[in-house]
């Protein structure tokens, strides 16, 4: 157990004054049931608000759009699927204690027991040391895909808004499709009337549209 | 402007190092239209998060009812309600920016404007600090009514727990109500069966239910 914390802290460049907390943040109902221990429930309640002030904070101030804009952004950022995207990315479901039932029903898989979980190690970290500690971490983790779905965002709404005034009419078409099921990529074009102005890959249809949209608009600026 | 400021700044204890972000958190949209200055919404949209994690924080330490139960309290904390009682007890209304016709049609009275305002008072602070200074703020301003709405809660369901169990009937009156319209006093009292249990004041009719479960659970330990 311990060689699997150790490797966890690693990835998030945190190391637990109290690995007990860690250790709750990790144990879903269907282990403590189990073991008679305590879940990450509680936890996870703190950790939803730790989350909820980092990404505030983060869009407050890089994103000038005004509140409305933000809280759909906000909303966005911190529901169960951009959990589980952050997750996936260093692999966090594997650190989850889960009881025998959830293991055989396939609960690894499941994105709201990955996404609970991820929000209780948030809880975890907050209790352990502060605030801004615990920003830093989120930042670290999640800025990268953060930042993707502002641009992507900024791009796509950039790109309609200069051609709509220019009366000429967009399309994306995906062009390629490679790599194994859950490891894709995706490469897309963007047509301005039938000229390609754009190409971009991702590693989603959707993100591979968006850096479409970005490289159209780069050519634009030269 | 400068006496207000000071005032406000006595009353929550907090000395703005910028006090350009306090303006701004005062600054409603109508005062903000009127000239041509940055209104409080964005900071409101990062206040609203800094609550949310300093309420949340105070129940996961004091309250250990589960997650579904924190959830429940911690929306009733924060809500525009409970916003409302907040700035009531230091007046903080007189100190918001409103615009003309705001102010004549009762702005300065509208719950919305008032409950968003206090939010983005909070992102302001935090912006100006950190969250452990924002966060010993709202628990100097808030926890009195914080604590009373969660004694209330605990009061209430542990006489209804333990008059179930001896499978007595409960009910609750008002006995009287003193008072000027928006300053009253109501006081309750709670029977089990046909007996008078407990008596209790408040500043609502619910506050006073709350006090007489209280009295009644206190003349049963005795």
């Amino acid at each position: 157990m311990n060689d699997l914390f150790n490797e966890l802290e690693e990835k998030i460049q945190y190391k637990f004054k109290n690995r007990n907390l860690l250790k709750i943040a990790l144990t879903h109902s269907s282990y403590a049931n189990e073991h008679n221990l305590e879940n990450n429930e509680r936890m996870e309640f703190l950790g939803d608000a730790v989350l909820e002030l980092s990404v505030s904070k983060y869009l407050y101030n890089n994103d000038k759009h005004d509140e409305g804009i933000l809280t759909k952004t906000r909303a966005k950022l911190v529901c169960e699927q951009a959990l589980n995207i952050y997750a996936s990315k260093f692999d966090f479901a594997k650190y989850i204690f889960l009881g025998h039932g959830e293991e055989a029903t396939g609960g690894r898989t499941r994105k709201a027991i990955i996404a609970d979980a991820l929000e209780a190690l948030l809880g975890a970290i907050f209790l352990d040391s502060d605030f801004n500690t615990v920003c830093n971490i989120v930042y670290e983790l999640f800025i990268p895909y953060i930042d993707l779905a502002l641009e992507n965002k900024d791009y796509k709404s950039i790109l309609q808004e200069k051609l709509q005034s220019e009366k000429r009419n967009i399309r994306y078409e995906i062009v390629s499709e490679e790599g194994m099921p859950n490891d894709k990529t995706f490469e897309a074009v963007v047509y301005m009337d039938d000229i390609i102005m754009g190409r971009g890959i991702g590693k989603s249809k959707k993100e591979a549209e968006m850096a479409s949209a970005k490289n159209a608009l780069e050519k634009e600026a030269r």
